[in-house]
Parts: C-alpha cells; sequence; structure tokens
C-alpha cells in the first residue's frame, strides 16, 4: 500500500491503494461544508452564489414547459447529440450577440452548465504539473478543477480594473523562465467571481494582446457579465478574436441554474475536441433541459427578464455596501457594478477562515477568502454574496458579521494575530517535466 | 511542434502543440458518424440504442411536470448538492430493491445519464497504463470513457452465459504476470450490450468471487436488467456484495434518457471520491431533471411502464430473430431474453466494417462490430438493435441487410476476403509502467 498522501482518503478505505493519482487531491471543498451549515433558515447565508429565482415567472415557465412535453415530448425525452440542440445552439448565438460575440452555431457545445465547459477544456488541455494562470483570487469551481487534473495554478495579481496586463507578462516570463508549459489563462473579465471587479474594454485587449503574443489561450468564462446593474454591457474578450479564446456562457445567472444547462464557443478544431470529449463523459446534454431552455427563450421575454435581475441585484448591492460602512467600517471592499459579490479585506491579524465557525455561530455565513486560491493566500479576505437574501436580511446579515469581527479585533488586539496563510490549502508542489 | 499521434487532429489546428496527452486518443465514434445518416427517415435504422418513447404516457408526464413547476419551480430550478436529491436517492433504493439491491441512500450519487458515473469511476481509478477488463465484445460509449483516461482495455471473452469465469482469471493472471495494475472489471450481466447475453446468477457469483479474490473491483452497468422479457429479473452482483461493487444504474431505459439522469452506488469511501469527482465536473446534476423523475416516479405506475417497454421490445426482438432466420440464414446470432440488441457473426470473408457503406446505400444502418473492441477485433460481427423501429420495419431492415450480405457474400466468392482486423482501431499499446 503507498504511503498516505496529503488530504487523500484513509487505510480503513479498501480501495484506497487503488484511486488514481488524481484522485489523492480531492477533498471536500471548504464552500461545500459550509453549505449545510449556510442552509439552516435561521442563518443569513452571505456564502452562496444561488440566483434569487422568486423573480421568474413561473406559472409562466410551468406553462410553457407542459406544452413542450405536450406536443414534442418524445423529442425532448430522448437523447440528443453530443454537441447540443441545434436550435438552441443558434439561440444561443442571439444571447452571446447582445455582449458583443458573434459565432457561428457550429462553434457552441452546450454542457451540463458552464461548469462541464470547464472540465472539459481543462481534459482537453492540462496534463499533471501544466500550468493554468488564473486570478488572484479565482473562482472556486475552476480552482476545483484544475486541481482535478493535477495543474499548477499561477494566480495573477487584479486591481480595481481586474488582471493587472503587466503582472501577467510577469508571470508569464516567470513560467516560461523556469521552462513550465502554460496551457491557458483562465479569467472572469466581468463582475468577477469572487473579487467583484470588471476589465474595462481596453484592458481586456490587452490581456487578449499579451495571451496571443506567448501563444497562451484565453478561457473566457462570463456567467455574469448581462448583470451589469447599469445595464451597461462591456464587450466580451471573444468579441475581440475568435481564434485565441475559448468562451464559456451559462443560464445559471440569467436564467435557472436548475436545468445545468451551459456552453462554450471555441476555435473550430478545438470545438470538436471538446464534443468528442463531452460525448465521452455524458453521451449528450439534456434534451428536457436545453428544449426547456429553447421554449423560455422563445416564449418569454428573457431579456426584459435580465433586467429585472439587474434591478434585483442592484438593491441588494447597494444594502451590503449600506451595510458594510455602517457596521464593518474597519474593513475595505470593492465595489462591484454587476453580477453577485463583493470581496472583503479585513484588518490585519484577523483570519478569516478560523473566523468563520464563530460567524455561523451568530447565525451569518460568508465564504473565507482561502477558498479562492491555490496557494495559501487569502486569510484575511471573505467573499460576501448579495444575491440571494433581501435587502433586509443582507443588512441583518453584515450587522451580525461586524459583531463578530469586532470580537475578533478585540481578541486580536488581546492575544495577537490568529495565524496568516493556511498551509493545508496549498496545492502540492507540480512535479518536474522531463 | 510534436510528431502528430495517430487519429489526433492537424497541423492546420494552431492549438494542435498545447492538447493533453489523453486529447490525442479522441476521435469521432463509428457510431456517431454512422447516426447522421442512420437518422434519415428513409433509413431503417437497426443501429442506435433509443428507447421506444412513444410507449410512454407523454400526457401525464406533462401534467406531472407543469404542477412541479407550479408548486416547487424555485426548488426545482435551482442548484441543488452534488450528490444528488434526497427525495430521489430514496426512490432510487427503491427502484433498485426491484432487483435485489438493497443500498441506503447515502451511498446513492446521482449522475449526468450512467455515462458520466462510469467517467467519475474511471476518473477516480484509473491513472494511464492502467488495465480495465472488460467483455469481449463492449459497450462502445465504456470504450470511449476508458480510451480518454489512457486505460488499457483488456477484453475477456464471453459465452451464451455472458462472461467466461475461467477466461476472466486468466487475464488477471496474465495481467499480474506483466506487471501491469488491474484498476477493476467492467461488465454489463443483464442483456448485454451489443452481445444480447445474460450472466445466470451462478455465474455472476463466480465472476464476483475472482474479482474479490483478486482484489479487483467490479462495476456493474446495468441498465437494461429490468427489460427481462417474461419478466425474470437476475438479481444484480450488487445484490451479492456491498464492498466489492460499483453499481451503474440509469432512468434512461426504463423510463427515459432525456433527463440525463443515472447513478451509482459505491461502497462509502467510493462513493465520496465519486462526489467530489462530480463536484468537479458539474457542480451538481440537474435538479429540474431529478425532481422531474421522481414526481413521475410517485405520480406513474413505473412499474407497469417499465412492463409495457417490456412487451413491446419483445415483440420487436421476436421480429427481428424471424426476420433474421429468413432472410440471413448464412448468420448466426444470440437470443435475447431481454435488452435491446442481438449480436450477429456474419460468414468467414465478410467484413461488416467495409460492409456499412454499402448497407447505408440499401437503406438499412446497424453498429459495425469493430465499435466494440478496443484491439481491432470484430471485423465479423455487427450489433443489431431492435429497440426503436416498429416490427414491420425491423423486418423490412433484415430484409435489406440480407440483400446486402448476398451481394457481398458473392463478392468474396469471386474475389477472396475483405480483409480482417481493422489495425486503425486498435488502441496503443499501453506505456511501460515502471
Amino acid at each position: 500500500m503507498p504511503a498516505r498522501p496529503p488530504g487523500g482518503g484513509t487505510r480503513l478505505d479498501p480501495w484506497f491503494g487503488a484511486y488514481a493519482a488524481r484522485t489523492h487531491g480531492l477533498k471536500v471543498s471548504e464552500t461545500r461544508a459550509l453549505f449545510a451549515v449556510a442552509s439552516r433558515p435561521e442563518v443569513v447565508s452571505l456564502a452562496g452564489g444561488m440566483p434569487f429565482l422568486d423573480a421568474l415567472p413561473i406559472d409562466i415557465i410551468a406553462k410553457v414547459t407542459a406544452e413542450l412535453l405536450a406536443t414534442q415530448g418524445t423529442v425532448a425525452l430522448q437523447y440528443g447529440n453530443g454537441q447540443g440542440h441545434p436550435r438552441l445552439r443558434e439561440q444561443i448565438t442571439e444571447v452571446m450577440a447582445a455582449e458583443s460575440v458573434h459565432a457561428h452555431p457550429d462553434d457552441v457545445v452546450v454542457t451540463t452548465g458552464s461548469q462541464q465547459a470547464l472540465d472539459l477544456v481543462t481534459r482537453v488541455f492540462v496534463d499533471p504539473g501544466d500550468v493554468v494562470l488564473a486570478e488572484s483570487p479565482s473562482y472556486v469551481g475552476a480552482l476545483s478543477v484544475f486541481k482535478s487534473y493535477q495543474a499548477w495554478v499561477e494566480h495573477v495579481p487584479m486591481d480595481a480594473d481586474g488582471l493587472v496586463p503587466a503582472a501577467l507578462s510577469e508571470a508569464i516570463e516567470r513560467a516560461k523562465r523556469a521552462g513550465r508549459r502554460i496551457k491557458f489563462l483562465y479569467t472572469v473579465p466581468s463582475f468577477h467571481n469572487p473579487a467583484g471587479v470588471t476589465q474595462p474594454l481596453e484592458r481586456r485587449a490587452q490581456v487578449l494582446d499579451i495571451c496571443k503574443n506567448a501563444g497562451i489561450l484565453v478561457v473566457e468564462d462570463n456567467p455574469y457579465g448581462m448583470l451589469a446593474f447599469d445595464g451597461t454591457v462591456t464587450p466580451a474578450i471573444r468579441s475581440l478574436d475568435e481564434d485565441g479564446v475559448v468562451y464559456l456562457g451559462s443560464f445559471s445567472k440569467t436564467f435557472a441554474p436548475g436545468y445545468r444547462t451551459g456552453w462554450a464557443v471555441a476555435p473550430h478544431a478545438v470545438r470538436e475536441k471538446l464534443v468528442l470529449a463531452s460525448e465521452a463523459s455524458i453521451l449528450c446534454p439534456s434534451q428536457a433541459s436545453q428544449l426547456s431552455i429553447a421554449a423560455y427563450l422563445e416564449n418569454c421575454d428573457w431579456l426584459a427578464q435580465i433586467d429585472v435581475y439587474r434591478l434585483v441585484y442592484q438593491e441588494r448591492c447597494a444594502a451590503m455596501l449600506a451595510a458594510l460602512a455602517e457596521y464593518m467600517p474597519e474593513c475595505s471592499w470593492t465595489v462591484p457594478r454587476g453580477g453577485f459579490y463583493t470581496w472583503v479585506s479585513v484588518p490585519d491579524g484577523i483570519n478569516t477562515k478560523t473566523m468563520l465557525p464563530r460567524a455561523t455561530t451568530a447565525l451569518v455565513a460568508y465564504v473565507s477568502g482561502t477558498a479562492f486560491y491555490a496557494d495559501g493566500q487569502g486569510s484575511g479576505q471573505m467573499r460576501l454574496s448579495f444575491c440571494y437574501p433581501t435587502p433586509e436580511r443582507i443588512r441583518e446579515g453584515v450587522r451580525r458579521l461586524g459583531g463578530v469581527l469586532a470580537q475578533e479585533i478585540e481578541l486580536v488586539n488581546l492575544f495577537g494575530p490568529q495565524g496568516g496563510r493556511n498551509a493545508e490549502d496549498v496545492q502540492n508542489p507540480a512535479p518536474d517535466l522531463a
């Protein structure tokens, strides 16, 4: 039996010795452990990224879906093709046009949420030890994917305008000097998860140029782009270039996540690889989900629905920022112009990860910043979501959190800081590439 | 730029040099290329494995689904948990009880079709070069998964009672002598795809014993087990043992594939790894799909529906066997007692792969036996499906196929055999395991 790798399994598991190398890196994410607690009704959850579905016209959706099943049931309930239903792929190109992305339905691959799209891109490109560049911090679900394919994540600093171009160039130089293979840049340019910041168009062009010059693919993840509070949509990176960008889209935030329907748009040859990888992994995406969404797009005013969402989230974001100013003035935070999240920096010496159990005891939940780094950073930050609770609940949640924080500050003043980087979350050193 | 590996990509693809090693093995499957042709209405398709959904009570399903959305829409359209909805997991244990499988809902993982379950099992267990044992022939979709994780597939012979225990022991011995790591046996014990044969219970116990003694996990894939023509369900291998079997189930054949909902039941520690791998790959299975199926199971007589399917497929199988006897007496075939397929052996010298274009010209489609082997066998066999066309169409399809075959036989008699193994489908030799 091999030695026990860090974080992986137990000797009580009779199959422990049979797992693949990639499996020993899998462990329960901080966010999952948290959700069990955060879903208790008495807890104000500022943790999850669940869209506020009460804003949907549920009765109309029920009617449209019933009609779909009654008239095309044997199609909707049958196997489909691996790339996705042609009608939905066409509609997806119409949806993307609202963000200035012009693509052919042939280059769209429908997936089980954009998470699967990211999984497929990583599967197609990443060998163990390959470098993936990602923002610092980066989306926790993306880090899980990269880890499960044994990628080495190199974080690239951001400022209030997102990814910093000079820092990107440096990271590329550094990796190249070290003889490492960079497979792609993973970036969330609009209303970043978790940082809440947005790259202006000029910044996007710079990022793209740097990657193109270095021969590095850009993987643009854009679930929130349409959710600008003021309705101003910044054109996607994909709108600037077809050949160097894989674009990931999703209906989870602009419509609903329950159908698990997202997509990738990729350069033609890459698209073909993604379809093959998807067929191996799920045969085909759900035809019922795809046609339900197609019927929704056809029969409902989906753009007006996005306006409804925008205004809901704008109000909630304002409630959160006001509450932060009132209850947590010792902290600093990003000021989002759309999306679901703000990124809060706590005073020196406070550790958001060790503070979390005390926060949940005080009936408020958030995600510790450590979840968003592969390298152990983030204990001085936290992600607060304003998407799901009402403004009143957000205010109450931040009030509770402010109370917990005040106690922590008092403890730090009395006993000194609560520890810095948390070693257990640090990715293993990548294997040498011979 | 690396040398071009067999079957992988093109130098016109600017990202060709960036793909992972596993990607170069991906190529368009024989079945996919075929489906474009086979779906033309004038072609009788004996190729696909699409269930006959006209047998479903579509109006009731539409009503039940509309009610679900109207009353629990914001739950059905929201994110769910990675392991699957608790209510559906409980119902799945009730469904499995009909095949003598007794499991706890905690050990059920809901997946995007059982294909994703197989993908997750392979992801969790297989490093490149590891051996997977599989029947000879084996399910084409499973071979794609194994290939995409760079497994080495070792085929184990079958007879009319399925996998041959002595041959299994030999294959294990051979692999062990060669110093190779066997990760699991993949088996379809009931109404095998493509072979149409079924392991009797004693045979299942023998197979399980051999694997347990050798410390090899059994992955039991059982989409068709409930579809015995005479209603006799052979207990699943999982009914004999909890710790050594991962069981894969699916609603695709007993209800409908359009929701892409399947499941795995696994020993506790393995189950946890599967959930983590699934969260990385899709976050969570579709809540809309899961609750739609839960509502179907709750409000419809799903066992009676399976009886309807059984009788439909029994009649179609009888039509196919009668037509084979009439139009293709030069061939031999398996006699299924359930499921979707019969496995036909053609006379010596006939190559089912090279014959296929001529068959589609004659407006009949099948899957060449070569699709079901990783090692280039199968050109003397073909899989015929009786699940989808009506008995009259099946008869007409076999008549057309008999005509094509007669012409082929004439050609062989005139010019000699059409070639044997097809080198292009052979898996690459596995890397040496140092």
